[in-house]
């Protein structure tokens, strides 16, 4: 049976992917929905070699250059952050791959778990900001959330058939980006480009920066705890530098298991879409004799205090990963836009951290506010 | 619930460890029946300390004393191999654990079989030598095999929950030995004391050994086929001196999972008896401090022919692997009696493989006169 699949975020690195991989299978795989925010050529070209029923260009000044250039086409557009909500509820969804960036993935996520869709989860944010949000609902609807992070991707398969046996600790691994055993001097003069270098991996801007900084792992770490039910001092991080093993479960009889493979998204993607069944795929196999060595150290949490933050963070709990978020993602930006070292973003995102009311029990709304109340401090101290 | 079990070769190194982790787990075991073959001493220890209901002792000459020294506990004791094969048929047990040695464990493993008793097979020479028989039995009497090997072990915690998903290939790893990166000419000196040091596991005397030459990973291999129905192209053998990664197996995906952990046969041995729960347990933890490098490398195969011989013997099927298994137990032990150099073991198997005479689809009578015959032409080789 085919699976009807909705991509939001569809222009992006993980959006990409997955095309790639429903194009390759098409036996298993429909697709039945994009959305882009902006990136409308992109959008234009996928729709029309993978005819959707339906579009979606979230900026809506975009609205009349996509329609008119899939005017011949059997494709409804939509335009707007509504039609994006509103569109992933429709009744011809199997499952929604929810591949937007950073905070503007948990409303329409939600959104999607109240209408009992299945989620391929590829937006982290969306758990770090709002997990206990998103996996209550998840719950109550019955909904599975399929990670495709590689990182919980590899946990996920590690634990599957072993519902009777309860995780005694997970480890992440961490490749430690492009600037791993570089001191502070090194990172205060660090560039974009050289930030945007990830030795194994081939994402998007925003998770390699973050992949840099080691605060996409402190995300993982947050993310984690919502997929698994874990508490903080279950989740640990190793670095690996080769990226082979993608994570590790630990049980409570002191077996460990670990999910490899050579880095490339495209498997996780395949693996939460076919889920329950791998399927086929000639995606080049891992190995030994080009991975002799698999090596592994503790992360440096002093150069990189972004994985400290987030596991303070995930210790104090309530709104306090949403601000930690917000402020990333406004450091993250002004990195990459010439407006910040690569070290002063941990500065600022402390800040932000002990400047934003914290909320124990925070509400969607209480959320929503936080974030742009956390972006606004952030801002202000950018430049200071 | 508690499992009854039934321990077939108690006195030897699986044995008492399966001893140990019944110990420690009293609320999920019982111990009903103990034997051993020669061992008359650590048997009466064992029967005073666990008060089995059944003791066997497969001696004949040790009946008297064994009973004798057990006369005053409520132990039924019995002598004989016909013993050891009718008492696994008993009502009152649950799972036997099939820890004999060699060639002798194949028959009372395929009488409990037949008496729908699922088993814990520490015994690989039972599936080298009869894996057609013994699988096929199996099937029709509804019995779990569950693999105690470390390395089959980890193939099947890998392979829990993945039923829809057929497995491309295995990689079984092996530590290499002790003589790991030597050359024949070493070989040819090496003494039974330099043989039995094993860098990694504590196991007998016969597995020590067939350790040190990569017989046992040549046994395994052709164990593996059975066990989980592959063909020898998808079993591969990778050399992993740290012995932390007990096995892989890749999926249709290119997936791999793999299990890990300090190496123990205590956690094996609890899987097989405890499945599908994993008990608690409080052996040592694995820590990628105390491991920050896991290398791997090919096997050897000029230096250490006994690999490829047991692929032939795989590939060539019918009664050759029990005509390889019988041939390597004959070395085995004229090595450990210094009767025999190390390197010379190879060639008095290959020599044999090559003259006893094949059956393509032998039965159980055809194995035991081919194990009888095949022994008695390695004798022959063993001294010119």
């Amino acid at each position: 049976m085919q699976k009807q699949v909705a991509i939001l975020g569809s222009t992006g690195s993980i959006g990409t992917q997955t095309l790639e991989v429903i194009e390759k299978n098409p036996d298993h795989f429909k697709l039945e929905i994009l959305t882009a925010r902006n990136n409308a050529d992109v959008l234009i070209a996928q729709s029309r070699k993978f005819l959707p029923n339906h579009v979606v260009i979230a900026n809506e000044d975009k609205y009349n250059y996509v329609s008119q250039n899939l005017s011949d086409l059997p494709v409804k557009v939509y335009a707007g952050s509504d039609a994006l909500e509103q569109i992933v509820e429709m009744d011809s969804v199997d499952i929604i791959m929810s591949a937007l960036v950073g905070f503007s993935g948990l409303q329409p996520t939600l959104r999607a778990i109240r209408a009992g869709k299945d989620i391929a989860l590829a937006n982290k944010e969306t758990l770090v900001v709002g997990g206990d949000l998103v996996t209550k609902s998840a719950i109550e609807n019955r909904v599975n959330i399929y990670p495709v992070d590689s990182e919980h991707s590899a946990i996920f398969q590690c634990i599957v058939g072993e519902e009777l046996n309860p995780i005694e600790k997970i480890i992440l691994t961490a490749s430690g980006g492009p600037f791993l055993g570089k001191d502070r001097a090194y990172l205060q003069h660090v560039t974009p480009v050289e930030a945007l270098k990830h030795p194994n991996w081939c994402m998007g801007d925003k998770v390699t920066i973050d992949s840099a900084s080691l605060m996409n792992k402190g995300l993982e770490v947050i993310e984690a705890k919502w997929l698994f039910g874990l508490k903080p001092e279950q989740i640990e991080v190793i670095i690996h530098p080769q990226s082979i093993i993608h994570s590790l479960v630990q049980f409570e009889d002191g077996s460990l298991k670990a999910q490899l493979g050579i880095p490339d998204m495209k498997l996780p993607i395949q693996y939460a879409l076919g889920f329950p069944k791998r399927l086929k795929s000639d995606m080049e196999r891992f190995s030994f004799s080009a991975y002799p060595n698999l090596t592994f150290q503790s992360p440096d949490k002093e150069t990189f205090p972004n994985l400290s933050l987030a596991y303070q963070a995930l210790h104090k709990g309530g709104n306090m990963p949403c601000i930690l978020n917000a402020a990333n993602e406004v450091t993250v930006n002004a990195f990459l836009e010439g407006k910040l070292g690569f070290f002063d973003m941990s500065g600022v995102i402390e800040k932000t951290m002990n400047s934003v009311a914290f909320i124990a029990t925070p509400d969607l709304n209480d959320y929503v506010e936080t974030d742009s109340e956390a972006r606004k401090i952030a801002e202000s101290y950018l430049f200071r």
